[in-house]
């Protein structure tokens, strides 16, 4: 076959592949504005204040350790972030800590949470290009209010549905979605970054997704395991390219 | 007009008023279950905790005021509640704070968020028969991972066809949600403890409600104004009451 053919060959099977789609639900984080760079950047910042109270190497273990003890009851965002940060702190240096330091610890949270919003490159694009032939969603983790704040400072707001925040994107939740929105799994794609929540429960449950991987990765959503190999899933390298698949 | 003919008025009024409501809203904390006195006591424990460097007088109002600060930041909730205290404390103590007290702060804060689900007495009778006459729904403010766990250890989600964290009771809120819900204003109905977040907001946007007070109220609650006057609300002593009226 000659690779204009081949190219047919795609085209042909996506349009028919892609042809119930009712509904094309987006991650927020990483996918349409950068975060886990700013997360990245409180940590520095919270291992250069400490880092004379334990070798700085191992800070970033002991932070992540912190964070999975806790994840069961606080969840995901930038208060459970926060906590985490001041609890670490504490257990390090003990007696010793200082008021200061927890002060210093309080306003890097805060920060974080009042950070300006950096749409990632092609987002306001492939939205415009996508609306009105979709139902658009954004489907994610984190706080509700910190989530909320974000999509308003984003400007995105308008071309959305509604914002779907999940305590946890599994399976479970991702069904109960599908019910919310009374469609049938073969009628909803999901866009992400994180192969852990945005891709792999979603093609457990029969549904499409389009992986955009992103250049940093919280460590919690990396999955160590082989991509999938099955024909609901695409990966593209720049969130540009979907508008040439719906 | 003799008694008995008083309350049928009240019945055939009744009766012509709410036959339009589709989805009945529920209020959680202190409508469902308890929730405030659970603050209260974990303030009371924080206080006690700080009476040696503060006039535990005014320690409620100093608390408070971080809370007030760090709503627009933070949000309602266990984890901003838990935050507020850490701030709270360490402004108090200055440099002399001691890691030994942070760590009761998070440990209280943990605990708060830990508590089990004490359900309000008739709650079950009332879901039990309202449900399959009309759509029930949870409207709450809140943390959204606190909010998903009390109501899976309540054991009433069953009942529920979805639970809508908001991070604001306002009027724009409601209506977003009658929205999302697809329903016009005269089709819905909010019960909840909360004049401020349950009610008033509730009737703006031509809705109805019925107030259930509660013994305990958090002062942000308080709304200092007097009941409005309009047949579109009810106030009932207990929440057993609403079975006689929708």
């Amino acid at each position: 076959m000659r690779s204009i053919d081949v190219i047919f060959a795609i085209i042909s099977k996506s349009d028919t592949m892609y042809r119930n789609i009712k509904v094309v639900g987006f991650d927020a984080d990483d996918t349409l504005w950068v975060n886990e760079p700013n997360y990245k950047e409180t940590e520095r910042r919270f291992i250069s204040l400490l880092k004379n109270r334990m070798n700085p190497d191992l800070l970033p273990k002991e932070l992540y350790a912190t964070e999975m003890n806790n994840l069961h009851l606080y969840g995901y965002g930038a208060k459970s972030f926060t906590l985490s940060m001041i609890e670490t702190a504490v257990r390090i240096c003990g007696e010793s800590i200082s008021g200061n330091l927890i002060e210093k610890i309080i306003a890097l949270g805060k920060a974080l949470m009042d950070k300006p919003i950096e749409l990632l490159e092609g987002v306001e694009a492939v939205l415009k290009k996508l609306n009105g032939n979709y139902r658009l969603i954004i489907a994610t983790k984190g706080d509700l209010l910190d989530q909320e704040r974000k999509l308003k400072k984003s400007g995105l707001a308008g071309h959305f549905h509604h914002i779907e925040i999940m305590s946890e994107k599994n399976e479970a939740q991702y069904q109960n979605l599908l019910k919310h929105l009374d469609i049938k799994p073969d009628e909803f794609i999901m866009i992400g970054n994180s192969m852990r929540s945005d891709i792999l429960p979603v093609l457990e449950i029969g549904s499409y997704a389009i992986h955009v991987p992103y250049h940093t990765n919280w460590e919690h959503e990396l999955t160590g395991e082989p991509t999938p190999q099955t024909n609901r899933l695409l990966s593209v390298s720049a969130i540009s390219e979907v508008t040439g698949i719906l």
